[in-house]
């Protein structure tokens, strides 16, 4: 008969378990061969003093993970298992905590990248209409949630781009998800593989990487004047461009009016073509009031509209959203729609609440104010410092970044390493290009200010002047 | 000289804008004509009555989107531009906002899919932990975050881990992303695509849309004894196989130790295969404790684990997480962690809290005893009814669901379309399996009573009379 002492049993573990763990030992262990007949419960009961409960729950476990079999009326018994002999706890070394990618943000100023300022962020009021959301009567809130989106967020979108874009859209046009990389990654399944996306160059590159990723080819297209060529758009076969009409990169001009309307005359062209506009950073507008986005002018369902609030409220809160021209619904509807939200469903109703209570145009006028402040003193402060004779700063209307360029003998990476030295990140016009080749003499700085303030600006200055002085 | 009447302008409009207006107005609908010369700033406002600012906005307005250009010392120029015949205000129609895809989640029962229980979400205390979480200094959690997650969150996943499921890992090893959907996309793009992913029929099938959409072949394998034989898998050269060991779809069983060894066998064989480990639903084991997962028990850096907070949370809030083996971890540098992560970093700091502070292992275990309950409640009911004569509930030890075989002449198609006449949502195996076929005379109905209640289960019993008798 079996045999263990359950006076061993850890105070804490239930004798069951431990039985359970004796029996199922001993026959990994061999001791126990295959086919073996186990004593019936309650005679095992007695011999351990133990309940006929706690045997039966013990041979239930091992029966439900095969290590036993039973036959009807004949008892259990002993299951055929080759184990493999089983190295003790493995003492393999875990990789340190410590992330193997450089830690390039390290710097302590970073003025590289896409980063928003962090203090402005509306803690409290978003506080509030998160616990609105959670007060809410749990039925809609916690279901699974429908792809496109909560219908309360769709719907204050839409009044929302109404009043301030002039887009008028249905909000079962508007799809929502967790930022711009995951809603085109969506948007590429939508319009399928067959086609050629295009990009403007220079551009934001990690797009090409989520093309990669799905198997879409795609192909930069040559800019002048800051804005890519509808002519070279045409011949390169490709049936979507990405555009960023309020806000060309990295000068921060608008699309000047003839290439959009180029631009609509090549999508018209073509049953099949589309314009996929994103309207990042178009909250950040200093000179007048943006131009209407090409989605607004359009009206021949060509245009897909983009967007994010990694800008206008935090990088770290993950919403975006698309607005699909009534052409594409079907399509969306038998493709993607297939799958849950990604986005959760509290902060989509807390987002709704903060929109349609007016406080995210009243964020965005304060965001606009300051980085308004911010680019005029950072002007100010280079154009009044030494460095002033070996530079010049472009014109840029929007978005949160200076194009800076520095008549130096620095190629971009000795300047980036001279950067990173004296603790500022920089990034290069070159960075986001593959057609233009840097022009000998000059490195054409693309300096986010967003992370610039009165306190750490003569540090930025300064360390601008460590690398090109 | 062009005059307009600038006391048209509407109150609430800036005069820049009205005058910018009033001009394109005029360029577009061809009262100015290409070439033509603007006045000049000063003598335009003098004639207008208004300030030299205001004309100069207009102006760098027109400039900025391409309806102007300027000569030095010369003035502005009307530019030359293409301007197609422009249609007025579009009166399409726009879609209605009723979603066009069937209302299949409105029957009053859902008994169908894999719905939670809704009414035991702890919102005070997620709340709290939400409002700590906005209460933290901005820094850390504004930031775009590192595409696993927050760290706080990776360390509170790996103690919860070791506690309840045996698991030693790292928190570098642990990707936090938006649901299995998304993670288990995230995994091909990190397998890569020459491969073949092996799926258990019956199964989850829509990680086999997800599949296709990335171009990565798959097969289904077929089952004996509600689990998937490796030996059919060996023959399929697939690499990656993607099983639920601690809770096999539908039966509820775990898998037997003799298919778990025959797995790792497979897995050892040949370098680059690996299992992905789908622990959904392990919480929720009625009969005891589960076995160790695979993660816990591989040698080899052959397991990836998967799980999510859909069903012990709410399945709206958007957070699962998978643990990567340390020898992928450096192809996963390489690929998928270059993306931002798409989980919003308040709801991961709020998850971290609710984990450190023992409110998941309390809701965990409030679930189980919840969903005992209701398990039995049902068939229970079912057993006493006069159903009882054509139906048998197979034991099922895990999950929020219930197999039930039913004698019925009807088939399924029937019963689904007589259920959604009595208000019930039904689900067969059939569903979920593409190499089973149907038994003659009997409907195999996965009865998810999660939705299922004290006060609604005359109505559930009611239905599937309806149905079948």
């Amino acid at each position: 008969m079996l045999t263990y002492d359950l006076n061993e049993c850890p105070e804490k573990q239930p004798l069951y378990e431990f039985l359970y763990e004796r029996i199922r030992d001993d026959i990994v262990g061999g001791r126990l061969a295959p086919g073996d007949r186990l004593p019936g419960k309650r005679s095992l009961a007695n011999h351990l003093g133990a309940s006929t409960n706690t045997v039966m729950r013990a041979y239930d476990m091992l029966l439900a993970e095969g290590f036993l079999y039973a036959r009807e009326r004949r008892g259990y018994f002993v299951e055929e298992v080759n184990y493999a002999p089983k190295p003790r706890a493995k003492a393999r070394l875990l990789p340190d905590e410590a992330p193997a990618r450089p830690k390039a943000a390290e710097a302590s100023i970073d003025t590289g990248g896409t980063r928003a300022s962090l203090d402005l962020f509306p803690a409290s009021i978003w506080g509030r209409c998160m616990r609105e959301a959670l007060s809410l009567p749990t039925d809609e809130l916690m279901r699974a949630i429908p792809h496109q989106g909560l219908s309360d967020l769709r719907s204050a979108l839409c009044d929302y781009l109404y009043r301030n874009r002039g887009i008028e859209a249905s909000p079962n046009q508007v799809v929502v998800g967790p930022g711009t990389e995951l809603l085109f990654d969506q948007l590429l399944v939508l319009l399928g593989k067959g086609s050629k996306f295009a990009f403007e160059d220079p551009g934001y590159r990690k797009l090409e990487t989520i093309a990669d990723l799905r198997g879409v080819s795609w192909e930069r297209i040559r800019s002048d004047e800051g804005c890519l060529r509808v002519d070279e758009l045409g011949r390169t076969g490709a049936s979507f461009v990405r555009v960023a009409p309020a806000n060309l990169f990295p000068q921060g001009r608008v699309m000047p009016v003839k290439r959009r309307i180029e631009l609509f005359e090549w999508a018209n062209a073509e049953p099949g073509r589309y314009i996929v506009e994103d309207d990042y950073d178009s909250e950040f507008r200093y000179g007048s009031k943006p131009f209407s986005p090409l989605f607004a002018e359009d009206v021949n369902d060509k245009v897909v509209y983009m967007n994010t609030f990694s800008k206008t409220l935090a990088p770290s809160l993950r919403i975006g959203y698309m607005i699909l021209p009534p052409g594409l619904l079907e399509r969306y509807e038998s493709s993607i729609a297939l799958f849950s939200s990604a986005v959760s469903s509290f902060e989509q109703y807390a987002l709704a609440r903060f929109i349609e209570k007016g406080h995210f145009e009243r964020q965005v006028y304060r965001l606009r104010n300051h980085y308004r402040k911010t680019r005029n003193l950072v002007a100010a402060a280079l154009a009044s410092s030494d460095l002033a004779g070996i530079l010049d700063v472009e014109r840029c209307d929007a978005g949160t970044h200076l194009l800076v360029n520095v008549r130096t003998r620095l190629s971009n990476d000795e300047a980036r390493t001279r950067g990173a030295r004296a603790g500022m990140r920089l990034s290069f016009l070159e960075d986001y290009t593959d057609l233009q080749a840097p022009s000998p003499g000059v490195c054409r700085l693309v300096l986010n200010y967003a992370g610039i303030t009165e306190g750490n600006l003569d540090d930025v200055v300064g360390a601008l002047r460590a690398v090109f002085l």
